[in-house]
C-alpha cells in the first residue's frame, strides 16, 4: 500500500503546507493592514470602537475610501485563496508529480501577493486584473487534474 | 490497516473531488459574472478600473443593483458551499455508506445551482430561500454524522 | 508505518473534528441571525423578499445598522474560522501532541464565542479586538508548528 498522500510522508504535501502557509498568512494579514487604516485614520464600523478611541474627534461610524480598498483586496483574497487551499489539497491527493505541483503553487502565490501589491497601492491596470486571472487559472488547472480522477 | 480514508483508494473520496470541484467552480465563476456585469454596464469599484475603460464615460467608482445582486449571491456562496467542502472532508473521514454520502452531495449541489439560477433571475420567493435552507441543512445533516466521530 | 495522520485512527483528528464542527456551525448560525433580524425587522436585501413579506409596508430595499452589524460578524467568522480549520488541518497532519493541539483548539473556539457575543451585544471595546486577536494569535501558533514541516 502506498503512503498516504496527505500526510508527512509525502514531499509534494510538505510542500502544499508551505504555500497554504504563505497564502493564508497573507491573506490574514489584511486584518491588519484594515486595522492599521481605521486606527490611523479614525475610520470605524462600530459605535464601540469610535468610543474606545480616547483622542476621538466627533466622528461616528463611517466609511473611507481606501478602508474600502483594503477590504475588496481582502475579499478577492477570499475569494481565491480559500477555493486554492481546499483545491489544491485535492489536487495533492491525485498525485501530482513534484514539478507539476511546484509550479502550480508558486504561480499561485506569486500572483497573489502581486495582486495584494498592485491593489493596495493603486497600479494602473491591466495590472491586478492579469494577476488575477493568473491566479484563478492557476486553481482551474489544478482543479482539471482534479476532475480527471473523480469517480461519481 | 484499512485504506487511507482521503485518498484516491477510497471511491468516497473520489466521489467528494467531484462534487467540491463543480461548488467550488461555480463559486468561483462568480467572480466572471460580476466582472461581466461590471465592463457592460461600465461600474467599476476602482478609480483605476474606470481609467483603464478606454470608453468610459465621466463616471467615477460607484454601486449598481446588479452588480450588488451578484456580489450577493458570490458572498452567499462563499457563506455556504467553503462551509460544505471542509465539513464534506470530515465527512468522508467518518466513513459514510456511498449511498448516503452521494444523496448528500448530490443535493447540496444540485441546491447551490438553483440558489444561483433564482438569485441571478430574481425569481419570486420562497424559491431562493428554501433553495438556502436544503443547503444548510444537508451541511448541517453532514456535520452531525461528523460529530457523531468526535472524541473532544 | 504509521497510521494515517487524517483518519480516526488518530484521537487528535477526531478532537479537531470537534472543534472545527463547533466553530463551523457557529459561522453558519450567522445566517440565520440575519434572517432573524431582517425579518423582524423588515430590512430586505431585494426586491423579492420585500414582495415576498405579505404584511409589508411600503419599504424597498435597505440597509440596517443592526443587520450591517450581523454581517461584520459573520464576515469577520469567515475571515477567521476558514483560516483556521484549514491551517488546523495541516497542524493535525505535523502530529501534535494531545495537550498542544487541544490547548489550541480550546482557545480557539473560546476566542470566536466570545467574539461573537462582544459583537452581537456591543460590549464596550477592548473586549471585541482582545478576543480577535486570541484567535488570530492561535492561528499563528498553529501556522508556526506547519512551517517548521514545510519542504519548498
Amino acid at each position: 500500500m502506498a503512503a498516504a498522500a496527505l500526510s508527512l510522508d509525502n514531499p509534494i504535501f510538505r510542500m502544499y503546507m508551505g504555500y497554504a502557509f504563505l497564502v493564508i498568512i497573507k491573506t490574514m494579514a489584511m486584518s491588519f493592514v484594515t486595522a492599521y487604516f481605521r486606527i490611523t485614520m479614525k475610520v470605524y464600523a462600530n459605535e464601540e470602537d469610535v468610543a474606545f478611541d480616547k483622542k476621538k474627534t466627533n466622528k461616528g461610524p463611517q466609511i473611507h475610501p481606501t478602508v474600502e480598498r483594503v477590504r475588496r483586496c481582502h475579499q478577492n483574497d477570499l475569494e481565491n485563496v480559500i477555493p486554492f487551499v481546499l483545491m489544491g489539497l485535492l489536487y495533492v491527493a491525485t498525485g501530482p508529480t513534484t514539478f507539476a505541483a511546484s509550479l502550480h503553487f508558486r504561480i499561485f502565490t506569486a500572483s497573489r501577493f502581486l495582486h495584494t501589491f498592485f491593489y493596495l497601492f493603486s497600479i494602473p491596470q491591466p495590472t491586478r486584473v492579469l494577476s488575477f486571472l493568473v491566479g484563478v487559472f492557476t486553481t482551474l488547472s489544478m482543479a482539471y487534474h482534479v476532475f480527471a480522477q473523480v469517480a461519481f
